[in-house]
């Protein structure tokens, strides 16, 4: 099968670690295929930079869907877009935060969300309620910048290290990473602290594939019905829904 | 003070009507700029269309906050683009499902949101829980287009008003109409009915006065927080967040 | 619009402060009205006072209705009585904790109540709850008195700028004053915090011109139906509720 | 030992009722004092009933307490003035809804309250919360007034027992009378509808004489402290708090 | 009345102080009989041993319904198979937790539930929140074997008291103490603390008591209802449930 | 990789048709390994026979991580004996319910699980809120008993299918088969209702293979730690947990 890797923001090297993270996560047989948007910013921290994640975002899912993905994923913690883009598309598709926090809740009864910076604690916070795991797991930021995480001389590392240190000693009982950008330390990390820390992009890599195996779409009923054609204007024109037959196919 | 109301959808139509209802509602001395979205969806009905309504929205804003507004009221019952919005301007800014419900609640225990497509259902009950008041109203749809309520000839009064009856018939003790479109009907169906009718946009100019009136500004500490200057590429780019010095002023 | 605010403790010299603030916040033709119970407790600090405010509570807003009043507002934390006077008149009421949260909601995520004293703190919380507002906001006490508010030459000033100052440490990102008696501090307090510091007695007055200018008023439905006519005995016989008819005006 | 059963209303009939249900339930060696307080409304039947019931409520209990009972129950299904009465005295005192939950909730999952007038719904439903039991418990009414129960010749019967009928039929595993005027009826309810039926009344002699059995008194901290010294004024002055030395005795 | 104790893990020591707190409690004419398990772990610390514990508990319980007991209590803090004995068999059964919640629930709002091993708070706090007392009670661990509670010798009522006073320190009003044995210290903590202290084997012969006395019987609606007859395989064969007629008894 | 799909009931033709519905679903390269557990029940409908059900499944997971089993499921809808069995094997164990809740969440907001009979609707209800989707799940019983689901002669696949449409009509976007035994009939009630309709053992499959595949394994901190090593009496003591060393291994 084919899964579809969305780096909602612009920056491309994040992407590259992303992709490798989706791939080792991977099964046999099923390729990865990453993207980055083209629109948008360079990071996404907070509700702003998320607003304006998402037309390159469906765009790059739109696309992708079209070249034969079978399943799509948000590689950005604050699962970006991810309900308009289950209503855009037929294949479905996964955010990371969701798919780590499912991974995580049938490991561990409690977890904790290490994130990037302070502004992602409450946005990440109302996601995590609206799936359910408000009373498992708390969320907190190691006050770094998103892109300090790509810089190899930052002391991003040890910020985010001293933050887990925190979280376990608080009664964690796991570790969300709350950044893709994060996706190339989970490993290491599990094996210094010796409890599971668990990646988002890999986990989704798992989710996705099983609901492509399981021949499982995005329900049409309710929240998720095909957007309604109608007319859009100015630069987001080229997103207006055409007719649910255009979108869905034939069938 | 000057207040400006965007209709973050492209109808026009629907903006006279909305300008409308929040000049009535305004206390002298508040003058009314209503503002139609110059980018996105003729109308928002449910997660896809929200998405792409936000960055004409947001630009509106911002040109209205430099052209002097003192505060902003989205005027989308899906409180559209709100958070992105609060972080991305210094005035205060309103949304009318937040300011609709808590003017109902402060006249009713049991509050009833009808609004027009079953799809915009769940989006509203989540805002709604976000909010905190999931325990008291109760969300449900009366089966009408946003823009039919545009169209004198069509059944939307008569679909509205049967819901309205049943929601009544449940138990709710306030009606709030879930639809900015449906502002020109509070009066007349308060009368109606007999009970409470809480239109948002008026509910909005109110909050918006009070906030402006009481000198509150957006928190900028946490999820508010002033975004970070980075780069935005593609259309998205004349988004891209000044530094916090240009967004807010000098002081 | 006259609007009447009624300090339910008996210490005049609160009811003046409460008087000031409310007056500062009053848009140009709102007359506010202040008045002192006559009847109960010096401070109210707990369950115990709370339940022996009400009677001079609502014959102060019984008084107030008749004297013309558009709209009461219930100046002591607590909302003391709040839901018995909004069966009680046909006027709407307002609470000053339920105006400080709704108003706090808008511009911030994370609230911090700061109250006096500890056996506060727990009736606070059920009325957060209450409110829908649980998730969102904490309380604690700053260890003061009610009265010693009144005392300049007391340490309250102190003590409440070092829990206000603990709350921000703990993530909050606005803060709400926990009592009638801070109504004179929101301003400086808020400039020495550099975040949002809301007043209840304030928010309320915003609240209530709201109420009366879109022409709300208590719903009849439900919980705050109109007292049903019946015998009171003792003391308590002046409160008997007449006929609906009488209460409520002849339309 | 001996338990004070107040009856908050000023029905004397009604509290012959009660204390008949009382002593029914009694233990061999607990003697039921009744009292019908001398103050408020001769039935209380939603938020403003409620809060003129408090004062001739308090000075019952506090009259008790000077004659010796071990403990105090509030016969109001609205727990009118419990935590007020639980500060105001040494001995512990019971509500009967609450002591009705928790006996309900050992017997069954799921919990039907079914109380008199629609306008007591919420009032109880916010109780039912802040007790804990809002996930197991439905409160609905059966369109009775609270005196018609006792009134032989009104149809209060057979419209309580339709209403039991509805709520069996939605699924509840139990049902709880939610009005001390129905005391009389639970063991005949039961029989007829072969489910357990609990009155509240009977539910609280025996948790009253549980926690004087255990020693067990009303904590001291936080929210049930004793009510601080301060002056009272009006009507209410006779329940000023004296030193705490004073209520709770010299030990 | 008679009622059985059981000590669902297989220690006598413990048995014995759980039966001299449950005799100390019990009320004149009521008969305790405790009950050793025959079967499972010598403690019961978190969800394995909890598992293992319950056949020899309910063969407890059946053969003490069998020698005529009228009501039986289980008498582990887990309440260990507690919904599944209420299915077995048509005597009231209590849980240790439920009847400490609801009896400390009356005396105090806000409760510290001190348990032995972290292994066994989320357990504990799963059973609370299903109880409906997640807001108001916190659990936490004093680092005690269950077994070093019977270790004259051991540090195990340092380790409590250390606890216990950390837990009032963070607000609580009073302790339940969160394991059967600590039956026989709640006297002297309380006594240590001035605080209410609740053990639940002594709560829990209160609430059986209640429960038989008024005549109260699990509801066979629902969730409890009789299990049906069918086949059991293996070691669990007796266990298999005979037709209800066999286990209800013929009325 | 090689997983353990233990049917915790005792009648073999339903391992027959789980593990035909598990083999399925299964990747290429997975090896599905059936049991049909030795002990207990030869249906598990509610809380008795939940609780007989444990000792069997236990054995048959730890004899099948003797075997080499890589991760195991337990394919009863009420997850008994889940945590238990977390906590004694070394391997992830997953459960069919929160296996389904999981994939079902990510295709769909409102979800409707649909059981057998009534008296396993509370028990469900309990752990879909301890999963955290309460808000998002339904759930009711089909009124079919769980082995008439083996008789091709009952009317059990027609109460199933006007209880999906009922649910269905009541709002779900997506159907979970509240029942191992309706395993086989996913696919048919999808195309025929037009709805995903999520099998929780073929979901449990895709989950099993994620964690394998990911590497996680089940948290050794908190509630899953390993069980201390302690003596069992009577039929129970083959269950003793042996020290640590000898269950996870020497590493």
């Amino acid at each position: 099968m084919k899964l579809l890797v969305v780096n909602p923001n612009t920056t491309a090297s994040m992407t590259a670690k992303i992709a490798a993270a989706a791939r080792t996560a991977a099964a046999t047989g099923t390729e990865i295929v990453a993207a980055t948007s083209a629109m948008g910013p360079a990071s996404i921290e907070g509700y702003y930079d998320e607003a304006f994640a998402v037309p390159g975002l469906i765009a790059a899912i739109r696309e992708g869907e079209g070249a034969g993905a079978d399943a799509a994923i948000i590689a950005c913690f604050d699962d970006t877009g991810l309900d308009a883009a289950r209503a855009a598309v037929a294949i479905p598709v996964v955010g990371i935060c969701e798919a780590a926090l499912v991974t995580a809740g049938q490991i561990a009864k409690r977890i904790a969300v290490v994130t990037t910076l302070e502004r992602s604690v409450v946005p990440l916070e109302e996601i995590v309620a609206r799936y359910g795991y408000a009373a498992r797991a708390r969320v907190s930021a190691c006050d770094v910048e998103v892109l300090a995480l790509e810089d190899a001389g930052s002391d991003a590392r040890a910020r985010l290290e001293a933050e887990i240190d925190r979280a376990l000693g608080l009664g964690a009982d796991a570790i969300v990473l709350g950044c893709a950008g994060m996706a190339d330390l989970a490993a290491a990390l599990s094996e210094r602290f010796g409890a599971p820390v668990v990646d988002g992009v890999a986990a989704a890599v798992k989710q996705a594939e099983a609901l492509v195996a399981l021949g499982l779409r995005t329900s049409r009923r309710g929240a998720y019905a095909t957007p309604r054609s109608k007319p859009y204007a100015g630069v987001m024109s080229p997103f207006a829904p055409p007719a649910a037959r255009e979108i869905l196919g034939s069938d």
